[in-house]
């Protein structure tokens, strides 16, 4: 068995970040388990609320979780050129105190609007907070889906059989990853 | 009157990004107003809660500030070698629906722990992210404080002279930025 | 009279980056001169050869020209996801005790293959260096030609009408750019 | 046997990066190999060249001694906030029809002047380049040797201790990088 999870940057319900994910784990082959988790009830870092309370509840078990897992595949939305604050946030109470991320395989996806890019900007900001957790990233094949209004209903799922073609090589190489371990 | 708005990326009471804005409103010369603000009260972006409910009124009011002003200055701490998710999540509300900063002369600092880079690897994200929002962002000369552990008193005041001449110097010229726009 | 210079990042004579400057010279308006280099002659830069024979002839002419224009456009081709090598290594050679781009008005365009990006990862590392050479770069628009084995005859001269319309906006911006400088 | 190829980013005689190399050559174990090479007699890259000239001999016979190693250490120095021209050239021409780096073991070091960064942000460039080349470069332990001038002699040889015992846990670190694959 291999488990995975799948943390989507976005919070919102119909996120097609979030329908990425779903759709990778209908994708998945049976001996793939993949848990798909979003990053509501993480609160915003503040070093004081940190000094006072600790870690809140919610960041240790997402610790735990990514810690239980083979792999990590991040859905990475895109935001004035970056990774959003949602995401950016999650990570930075999920790295105080904890290597949670040290040496595990982690993989990025990510879907945008219009033409350009489809969160290739963020993508490669995020790598390098990656880089800085010490995870050991897949380096190619790379998955940017643009013209997320045209790829996906209005439920944020995947609508596009050229883009699932694409994702089920996506997670074909980065099985081989994480069970490889290249 | 010259009227700065200086906006710390750190939500810490103690936090040196916010000591930084307090060092340059004492460096400012008379006919410069430094208004420094933090983010608390900023939530974070949720689709769905900007569906149902619009921009949050801290956010409308922190866009009309800065509208207001003639030159912004960003705080920018950095967390896990990048922008902290608190800075970033705060530019994800302000630019729904606004080019808050369009053409807006800007300036960043910033200052963090121990020997390297002080901050630098986060800055050069946000340079990102401003170019996404259009400001002008001065290019040079750049500051950051390293080991501000041993250059800030516990409350996050400047104490270093070294520091606080080299501040002296990068408001100079970002002065120059703003007021004569090169 | 408003005087450019549009500086080539590929070195192939059929290049669609140098593809890129003419069809902008072609659309520039009637008071608006754009000078073409490409970057044949200026050698790899070696700090040995630096000492012994000086900055080379080649280097300090296009020192002299870009210093002569109210504007410089570059045309930044993609290898690798960052800067071509001859891109860089002529900045490297120029920037040699001469701050050549300070605080002068630039533009970038590029042109690539393939779906995604055009040259996007390229210009943005590109964006850095020119950071660190005190350049004011217009933030947006921007321009990325993907697919440009569509948009381009064999000699490299853009086919593609829609392009040209691209082109023709990011011009009229670029304009405003260098002579109002906001 | 581990064998290690180290490449140096600079092409000046008594760089301080070709310096590097040395000194990890001198703290090697005994059954590990590090051989040093320089880039120099690789070209600029020149698609005219290569259509009628192929590849030159200098980037085949790169290529085979990378291939041949179980690791490879890049020495980056910092121009201009980035990749030397000549480092990013010679993967240009490296690249052209060959995966010459997939999946290789890399380690990056380098030396600079001055208080900050100490090439740091060139490195970080380098990471993406190195990507695109789907190279698993090791996330942690960096070095980032800054004040060259004060750490090296006038020949380009190590002779700060402090810096020699970073190189040395740096080295231990890349080890086991190249010879356990995490």
């Amino acid at each position: 068995m291999t488990k995975l999870i799948g943390i989507s940057g976005a919070l919102r319900k119909a996120s097609t970040n979030t329908g990425l994910l779903r759709a990778l784990k209908d994708l998945a082959p049976q001996h793939v388990e993949l848990e798909i988790v979003t990053l509501h009830g993480i609160p915003l870092y503040d070093g004081d609320d940190e000094a006072a309370n600790g870690k809140p509840q919610s960041v240790k078990d997402l610790d735990a979780r990514i810690r239980a897992a083979d792999g990590v595949i991040f859905a990475c939305p895109e935001y004035n050129f970056s990774v959003p604050g949602v995401l950016k946030n999650a990570t930075d109470w999920l790295s105080r105190g904890s290597a949670f991320l040290k040496w595990k395989r982690v993989g990025i996806v990510g879907a945008g609007a219009g033409f350009f890019h489809g969160t290739g900007r963020s993508q490669y900001h995020f790598r390098q907070n990656l880089q800085a957790l010490q995870a050991i990233v897949m380096p190619k094949p790379e998955i940017f889906v643009n013209h997320n209004e045209d790829k996906f209903d209005a439920d944020g799922n995947l609508t596009d059989e050229e883009t699932r073609k694409h994702l089920a090589k996506w997670l074909e190489a980065f099985l081989e990853w994480v069970e490889k371990k290249p």
